[in-house]
């Protein structure tokens, strides 16, 4: 196996490339751990070199300053400087960019990656993620999207297609055949970014519902109503993306799909003029959870600590307003408790069975605080400048604006658990993508409706 | 246009992209060289920061000798390795990176090499041969053959395209409609590779003629013959491989090519048992020139010097056996005058309107002598331990051997001119494929027929 990685040294060896990978797929978890922790330990740099060039680079400085007039002496200057690139790129470069080469080298490596993945996700090893953070790098120039073939999906393509659509489909999951047919049948539409060293399945796909109305519930997109004539729609709504190679995590291959598929779509049928999401909140409910868990407490100590001084000067933060917290403790002890309005809904968002969504009292109850808080998090809630939420930093980043939430739109298990079921709609409009891209990417701004905005703008008046 | 590169510090905008390319293509030479230039000397490097981070490198190694366990240090030391070799990275490679993933970038890209080589060609400048070495690597990744599709070229195809292949012929011009109609028809193949991003334009393509034998002349293979039922055919000859961009010199697709019309042609014929080319040998003449001038005078210069000593201890080698020196030295004077065999020899060669191609006599006096150097340049001559011949080198790197090399094989100006009409047969079995490209590489082995070698031997006898 050493000898497989060592070979790629000299010149390209189909059989010995094949064997690697062959031998690599026979291996179970403990022993591809062990081969990884050596390719990235024993072929990474080889560090004299790389100081021997430095001392030449220092050297060659020296001798000349920036007067670059000679072009004898520039000449051999660039070539340390290549030299020195060439020494710092990782020995195991070499067998990644061979792999590239190689014919099923490429699905190799996004398997090799995804392995990569889950051991770095248990044990935090440097030169593990040194090594990934290199294959990333080459993944993400090696998939250029201007190499990848945007293919409809169709109800005629090979079942061996279709089948890794089911497996693969990771937001709203395939429950059956006829599921999938409607998926691509009348006023349906897939759409899959095929790449021609990947052949036979799609990289990521995105489907689309052609509505008379941007869809509010993704039940009447996938169940509730029949598909409407398809010259009738006006909007296009994308209601799922998802990537099929875990070992290409962080390429951003779904930027590039919307924007061909707004375009092919346009170009097919002018009369659709809106582009737009339904898309889930992952993160909601767990960055929820958190903030009652810690404001509550604080609350509570705070009480606790200083019961006389009744001012409003305090650091703890009542997430609720006046009214929404009175009508959370006049909620019947039969379905909560809790010492606070914060405590009551933490108890309630953890109950099991997500109990409080059977119920019409709780849910009159909760819908107007859980919208507001949605809103504030998916509009204010940061991480390094970007949104906390991945959905919405992954349309922000593509360019689109927050337009709409609402309320009870999956009422799956699901939809329930990660975000109250409550749905956000995405909207992209052609002539704002690039400036939105441009002004979320440079100051993380984030573009939103009118609508959206008030619910958020309430909290500021507080 | 240098906002439009600078830029590339940034998220990408399409329209920018658009506007450069646009931008560029509507500039004439000088304004191109010099945008290029500046391109490649204000976009270089930030050299204050690598050696900031040489000095961080330094002094992380010398905090902590390899002793690599403490996951904290070596996470640390890894990243200035990675911010390192960042910084080492040319700023216009951004700049390459953007173009990749956009729309029609990677074929601006090689018309942004090809201008740059027409320049260095006749420029010396270390600055613009440094951005073209890293724009060549980032052209051969980015140009994985494992990502071209092979495409059988048909009369069916596009005009759009079959104009490409007349335009790109670059070994065996296409003269009219019917010339290449019979390229494309029974009895002949012609497979191109295309790249995804460069639409209806192969990048490279090769032709191929089905025979029952290996031929020996170019004229049989496009004109003399009508072609054979294919299903006679033992023999699949390569007669023409042209890449169609100048800016991907040096990257080597030709190699994947042959081997890939190798297989699907064995699968598809498997009455098929060998893979030959007819290929002319450029260099042949250029070469025997400058040996003949050199020698020729070398011999006149040691005559005059000690015409008394008569041993064969002399510093020139004579080039031809005593037999063909006889020979040559008798033509008739109507054709030839020369001191000695070279001379003559030289003179013959450099006439003009190539006379004595159209005289028996001197056909049948000059065919030992050119056939026995031809298999010696093709053989023993070589540069950086390649073979001198840069049609030869590309076949035998890609593992061919040298089979038979065929006199008055292209009569036409151009065959007379570079090889004196010769041409040679290369063979590649499948089963020395590997092994024979695999010595060549790491040797310089040149692997040849017995018949072809026998040329040569009796040069060593002498």
């Amino acid at each position: 196996m050493s000898l497989a990685i060592s070979m790629s040294k000299t010149e390209i060896i189909d059989s010995v490339l094949n064997d690697f990978s062959e031998g690599y797929f026979s291996l179970y978890y403990e022993n591809r751990r062990r081969l990884l922790l050596e390719l990235a330990k024993e072929y990474d740099l080889n560090r004299t070199q790389v100081c021997e060039l430095i001392k030449q680079y220092l050297g060659g400085k020296e001798a000349q300053s920036p007067g670059p007039e000679d072009e004898g002496v520039l000449t051999s200057f660039y070539r340390i400087e290549r030299n020195l690139r060439h020494a710092l790129k990782p020995k195991y470069e070499a067998l990644f960019e061979r792999l590239n080469m190689h014919p099923g080298g490429l699905k190799f490596l996004t398997i090799l990656r995804a392995d990569i993945l889950s051991i770095i996700a248990e044990e935090n090893i440097a030169s593990l993620r040194a090594l990934d953070s290199d294959l990333k790098e080459k993944l993400g120039t090696w998939l250029s999207p201007a190499a990848l073939e945007l293919h409809q999906i169709t109800w005629d393509d090979p079942a061996s297609l279709l089948e890794k659509i089911v497996a693969y489909e990771a937001v709203h999951p395939i429950s059956n055949l006829l599921d999938l047919k409607r998926r691509l049948g009348v006023g349906r539409r897939c759409f899959g970014y095929l790449h021609p060293a990947i052949p036979g399945e799609p990289l990521i796909f995105i489907e689309v519902a052609l509505l008379k109305n941007v869809a509010e519930t993704i039940q009447e997109v996938l169940w509730d109503d029949p598909p409407i004539p398809e010259s009738e729609a006006t909007c296009a709504l994308f209601y799922s993306i998802s990537s099929t190679q875990p070992g290409l995590a962080g390429i951003n291959l779904g930027k590039f799909l919307i924007k061909r598929v707004i375009t092919l779509v346009k170009r097919d049928m002018p009369q659709i003029s809106t582009f737009a999401t339904l898309s889930p909140i992952p993160g909601y409910i767990q960055w929820l959870l958190s903030k009652l868990a810690s404001r509550s407490k604080l609350a509570e100590d705070d009480k606790s600590q200083s019961s006389a001084d009744t001012s409003g000067s305090t650091f703890w933060e009542n997430l609720f307003e006046p009214e929404e917290e009175k009508a959370i403790m006049n909620i019947s002890e039969e379905f909560a408790a809790g010492k606070n309005g914060m405590e009551v809904m933490l108890n309630l968002l953890t109950s099991k069975n997500q109990e409080w969504s059977k119920s019409a009292e709780l849910l009159s109850v909760l819908k107007t605080p859980l919208l507001r808080l949605c809103a504030r998090y998916l509009l204010h809630e940061k991480k390094r400048g970007k949104a906390l939420d991945s959905v919405a930093n992954f349309h922000l980043q593509n360019g689109a604006m927050v337009e709409r939430i609402n309320w009870m739109a999956d009422k799956s298990e699901k939809g329930l658990h990660q975000s109250a079921g409550i749905m956000v709609n995405y909207v992209y409009r052609l002539e704002n993508i690039e400036g939105y891209a441009q002004s979320y990417f440079s100051s993380g701004n984030i573009h939103a409706s009118d609508e959206i905005r008030r619910y958020v703008e309430v909290l500021f008046f507080l």
